[in-house]
């Protein structure tokens, strides 16, 4: 169990990132956070708080319960 | 905007625990934290972790994401 929720996270907003065709630097400038924090984030060393949530889900322009609901899915696979 | 979203997220979760005739204190057990950390969620004064956000999800029995969607209407409420 040990960081399973940080990486499913992760690997959540990674993937929405990509789709959207970001760097993490152009995208950590969208959020106003830092590209290590971003990279922290998306290895799965991070536990973000809710704020950190939202403004990722800006940057990524959908609602933080989609973000959430990616990170659902990505835990599901990990845990399955 | 000062503290807007810890008490979106505040009345969220007072508003499910509630609807589930918890106490903070029966509430608290559940999830593993304490009492007066319940207490400092509900009325804003806390921005809670991705991984606290799902201790309480569990012990609401409910999915993270349905937490945060109550969360973006009391959000919408109060920044509207």
């Amino acid at each position: 169990m040990s960081k399973t929720i940080e990486k499913a996270f992760g690997k959540a907003l990674r993937e929405l990132r990509e789709k959207r065709g970001l760097s993490q630097e152009g995208f950590g400038f969208e959020c106003d956070l830092h590209r290590t924090y971003i990279s922290l984030i998306e290895r799965g060393f991070k536990n973000p708080s809710l704020k950190t949530i939202i403004k990722l889900s800006k940057a990524l322009s959908i609602k933080p319960s989609e973000l959430i609901k990616k990170f659902e899915k990505h835990l599901g696979r990990i845990e399955s």
